[in-house]
């Protein structure tokens, strides 16, 4: 038994039509464009004779029959705005495409696949949680914690967002401990690396921590043309002297994997003739090795201590977050590392994963694996993103297989 | 003759009533407020005999009678928002007393002080113009610039807001040619060389021109987490380095009075999980010598190029202002030093001006001259700027003096 390509592509080209936009789509989390998703997975999935139901946080869940061992498949489907056709689509169309191909095989007497779509990984809610679907799944997310979420772009809370689909006060689905042997989630790889290797298939090891801070600079706002030089207290210049530090040591501190990033800089009150009496900026950098992270952890430390001892102004350093890295496990790596040997011999990276999955979460509860496809020109979270056919269809191929070679592994017959 | 400081005083404390905030005032242009300040100006100077009116832009206006030489003295009314009581407002209190002290010396038969009021030197009307009062003195505004203005608060455009207050379609009073034989301006330092110095009185050589700068860096959005460190083309971190580079070199080349600063940054997208894929940099430097001008505009397109030439990203350098320094004259600048010898021997600074003022669009056309009393703590444009009345009494006195001195210059008897 393997996967079906053609069916695979036919399904993505058809989530790719409900909320288009250019060659992507926008598909914003519990939009009407994202509730037609949903329901069109639904239905896939009682097709194939799967208990299913969209819950109280609008997942997509469908309960293979059975008496198991079963495999958890799935991602998310809802897009960022305006971005691509791939990201999270491709994770659940080939858990669909696994939990058809294990319906239909006589061989896999009771064993199945359990297909959730996660509501919104991409985080279009703010709340007190990280991934809104997978985190409520496992049961980490209170009732009063999806009352305080709200809409980023001020669509409204998450209850009104809930209530207007007729999802509010449905039961949420809590995973039934013991069902599963392993979680698998497919997701395009987001970077270049795949591609600049020349590799089809990436093989997660990791999901990376990232680790995130404020860095604020206090100094002295004044006129920028009567202050000297030797007199004013320029809280934007000793933010850059720490930026400008980072940048020139943590090549010496990082992992071989590291990333880091300033993504935000904000000088108050921002006016070319005063003399910033504020400055802001937010920092993160990621790896999946402790050691790396305390490293560059330490180092930021120490370039802060440095900057604020030095300059006339006082620097301040606040952890935004800390996450753990989160390790895949043995039995799913090993599931897609014999799959894509088979599939696509010597044409397949082990890597770790740069950005967040619900993987991370469930990882916590359920032994989990990873799998890339390589994304065209590093691009993501753009409507210009995109995974060439011929790879798109490896995927699926690898990835049937390792949920085949997961549940063979754990057969109780 | 000399001048009344407890009069002087009693004038600056009424015009501190007229739109208090706090111990300042927050009197923006053709407010309520600024309004109430221009009419008790006007009937201050027809008390006195002065042919007075409030114009098509609002500037206020007293033509002393006499057949002459007269002397030109003002500054403005309005403030910045909520900021300090003496900025502006002290240089035309001065003004005025000149006015008065002229007014009523039987010795000047025929000479005395034309006082005028600027209109929005604090620039809350933004337009294809620096200083709307006194450039439309000098004849160097159009109507159609004036067509054109909005205030940036968003209070509607200046056409709207001079009809709010019945000004709009009065004639704009013009420099008279060959009335003058100086014009002198006093004025907050709005810096702290005078406190530090512990000087009383600052006779200003020149105010320094102000050179203006777009620096742009293109590179290349992308997913923090899955893009590597090699393969980035981060705008933001480009920008930074032509800032550090600016920091490191500027003091190698600029002079002993130059300034300069980054006022205003800004990323995009400007999210912690997005590397910047475009950043911009307001930045400027002051100066009142053309050689250090120039050679800090060759440094930085020096090393603008070479981040260019050395980063992943595209580095642009657009010039969005280069002034020419103003020369104060001599006959004003002898006058004012002559009459702090008087008042205040080696009590005072020969110094430049690191801001902007209306004495600057005046000496285009008239020999002119200013003058400084100290800020406390240099600090202004907040409410909490001040100057001890024992130094408003002493510029008062030098002020005053310095107008009868050019008068006495000038005289044809």
């Amino acid at each position: 038994m393997k996967a079906d390509p053609d069916r695979v592509l036919r399904d993505l080209y058809h989530l790719r039509k409900i909320g288009t936009y250019k060659s992507g789509v926008h598909r914003p989390t519990l939009s009407q464009d994202d509730i037609t998703a949903r329901k069109w997975l639904a239905g896939q999935l009682a097709d194939i004779g799967h208990e299913t139901c969209i819950d109280g946080v609008a997942n997509v869940f469908g309960r293979a029959p059975g008496a198991g061992p079963h495999v958890l498949c799935g991602s998310h489907l809802e897009s960022q705005n305006h971005a691509g056709w791939l990201d999270g689509a491709l994770g659940v169309v080939y858990a669909l495409e696994a939990a058809r191909v294990a319906a239909s095989d006589n061989q896999l007497v009771g064993r199945g696949v359990d297909v959730i779509a996660f509501a919104d990984e991409e985080g279009h809610f703010s709340g007190d949680f990280s991934f809104l679907g997978s985190e409520s799944f496992v049961g980490e997310i209170s009732e009063e914690q999806i009352d305080a979420a709200t809409d980023r772009s001020g669509r409204g809370t998450l209850r009104e967002m809930l209530a207007k689909q007729e999802l509010d006060g449905r039961q949420r689905v809590s995973m039934e401990a013991g069902r599963y042997c392993g979680f698998l989630e497919a997701h395009i790889e987001q970077g270049d690396r795949l591609e600049s290797a020349g590799r089809g298939i990436g093989v997660v090891t990791s999901i990376v921590a990232i680790w995130q801070y404020r860095i604020t600079a206090t100094g002295f706002q004044n006129h920028a043309g009567t202050t000297t030089m030797k007199s004013r207290r320029d809280a934007g210049r000793a933010l850059m002297q720490v930026w400008s530090a980072i940048e020139a040591s943590f090549p010496t501190v990082c992992g071989p994997d590291s990333v880091w990033t300033v993504g935000r800089v904000t000088l108050q009150p921002g006016q070319p003739s005063i003399i910033p009496g504020q400055a802001e900026m937010v920092f993160q950098f990621r790896d999946a090795d402790p050691d790396n992270l305390n490293r560059m952890h330490d180092a930021l430390t120490r370039l802060t201590r440095e900057v604020d001892a030095a300059s006339p102004c006082a620097l301040e350093l606040e952890v935004l977050a800390q996450s753990s890295p989160a390790h895949m496990a043995k039995g799913p790596k090993d599931a897609l590392q014999d799959a894509a040997q088979q599939w696509a011999p010597d044409h397949y990276s082990i890597m770790p994963s740069g950005a967040g999955h619900d993987a991370q979460v469930i990882a916590r509860h359920i032994p989990s694996g990873m799998m890339f496809v390589p994304s065209i020109g590093g691009i993501s979270h753009h409507w210009s993103e995109n995974t060439s056919d011929s790879d798109i269809a490896l995927g699926a191929q690898v990835y049937v297989q390792a949920v085949l070679n997961l549940l063979a592994a754990n057969s109780n017959g």
